[in-house]
């Protein structure tokens, strides 16, 4: 079946990185002496959480958008998102001058939400336990006329991604070194795809890795499984980014094809995580940007005498939330 | 007098950074367009909290250790500082095979005290408010015969910290940027001579200005009566890193020659400065690495219609005064 998608491939990550120069931030690779030593490795955290708009969500947005025609441009997109990827499609539509409606979840956090709509986007809030996202979408884009912007399962998003990690591979060679393992945060498996298929034309020997929080381990799940299988209801995590149900049909496919496995972190694990990037790193970090650390510092992907690349995707948290991981940890 | 004083010029500031490459991180210009809106122009933010040891005394420390001769390295050195100054050069020391000591108030930030042995230096503490700092360090520096490491008035210390501020207006000049002014936060004025000397040479026309917080604003003061005035005692502030009594000799020499003028902010407004790192850049800053900001929030610095750079000098904060901060601004 994979045969017949249409994924992307290292090309496509490649023209990806094109579009996004100058319009991208050339976000830093982290490294902390004291936090080496307490781990006895090498451990770079790729700054994502400084990109445009808080998120790496902002490249698969704007390689997606920045390949829209004129007449699709004028009509406008839409797109359904949690937060990150909102506040992605907002800002490049913004730079582009595409007008944009955004689908999000109510109880979002109050600043993804409010950041979206300071983007100048249109924010139509919907039920997350009653309503479903992508039906509410494609009703919006049917009446309106509006294309939509998937957050993971499109090929153009899931390129655009993997410029984070391409770029990560490349500064990580400027100065010498080489990723035993890469490790990125999952919801649907769009970066984790996009990561992958950079790493495996760059940086071939390096081993990639989902993160993701206890309750919503789909990806490793289905990696384990060979098949995509879903999350059984129900469940919380403040990991507000990652909730997505199963993991997508293209971003599976890559996924399947070229990761090493799944990791998984608690809620618990997150916050202190979070809080290790505050002291180590003095990187805000929010929950769904943490577990890669998180599942670091579990022990899950050992840094001892390897050389491990983290990427920290997102820095969109409230204040209280952030509070609550830095006492935690004390 | 200043003729004859051994004052870094740019040169130095050059050497400095040619020094540096490879050893210090090229530290990220960032900049929010969500807080360009609010501010009515362009600011941008030199990351220095990214910086090895978490500020950007690693510079000035690195650019001094580097430059001392055999004989000199294998006795030592030994330095005073509040806590930035102390791991900057106790890392430097470290990376050279320098055996260091450093001289510490016994309040200073936990945090600060444990990276500084964290990163292998023999640790001092004395009383802030009965001794005094110079008097110990020069004490032990005779007994054990080391070399006393300056916090900023010191050529060698001056020029390299200029380099953080170099490379600020390259990064601007890369992206077709220059800035109309330049704020650092200010203590005994290390930072603020090498940023103005650089400045000089490579952007004549920016501006540049000190920020200190209310109650130590000795360099403001010093400015505006064209002699070296101190603070009266007893006053109290957050900024733990900017507590000099009074300008430094070298650094006033060349202060007065090029700086526009001091800016001064409360401790109040600092945290609020804090919380906005926190929420538009993803920054921790510690107090003393926000008093520039705060300075822009306050209005003493306008932004509107003009492009501005604030240096975020450091991150060495502890949760607790952290948590304080984001809390004072919600």
């Amino acid at each position: 079946m994979a045969d017949t998608l249409p994924l992307p491939d290292f090309k496509a990550v490649e023209a990806a990185a094109a579009r996004l120069q100058g319009h991208a931030v050339v976000t830093p690779l982290l490294e902390s002496p004291l936090a080496n030593r307490k781990l006895g490795g090498r451990l770079f955290i790729k700054a994502e959480a400084l990109q445009r708009t808080g998120s790496f969500k902002f490249r698969g947005a704007y390689n997606a958008l920045s390949q829209l025609d004129a007449e699709t441009r004028r009509r406008g997109v839409v797109a359904f998102s949690s937060g990150n990827h909102a506040q992605g499609v907002a800002h490049a539509a913004e730079l582009l001058g595409i007008p944009a409606t955004i689908v999000m979840p109510a109880d979002a956090p109050a600043l993804k939400v409010a950041n979206t709509r300071a983007y100048g986007a249109e924010v139509v809030l919907y039920d997350r336990y009653k309503e479903d996202r992508e039906a509410v979408s494609a009703k919006i884009a049917g009446e309106r006329g509006l294309h939509v912007i998937p957050p993971y399962d499109d090929p153009r998003v899931m390129a655009g991604q993997g410029t984070a990690a391409l770029e990560a591979a490349r500064q990580a060679a400027a100065i010498g070194v080489h990723f035993d393992a890469f490790a990125v945060n999952c919801s649907g498996g769009g970066l984790a795809a996009g990561s992958a298929l950079a790493l495996e034309a760059v940086s071939p020997e390096t081993q990639v890795y989902t993160a993701e929080p206890a309750g919503f381990e789909d990806m490793s799940r289905s990696l384990a499984a060979g098949e995509r299988v879903s999350n059984e209801p129900g469940k919380y995590s403040i990991c507000d980014a990652l909730l997505a149900a199963t993991p997508g049909v293209l971003t599976f496919a890559v996924n399947k094809r070229l990761l090493a496995g799944g990791l998984v972190a608690t809620d618990d694990e997150v916050r202190r995580a979070m809080a290790f990037a505050f002291q180590e790193y003095k990187l805000v970090v929010e929950p769904g940007g943490a577990v890669a650390l998180a599942c670091v510092l579990n022990g899950q992907l050992p840094v001892t005498g390897r050389v491990v690349c983290v990427l920290a995707s997102g820095g969109n948290v409230d204040p209280e939330t952030f509070i609550t991981a830095l006492k935690s940890a004390t």
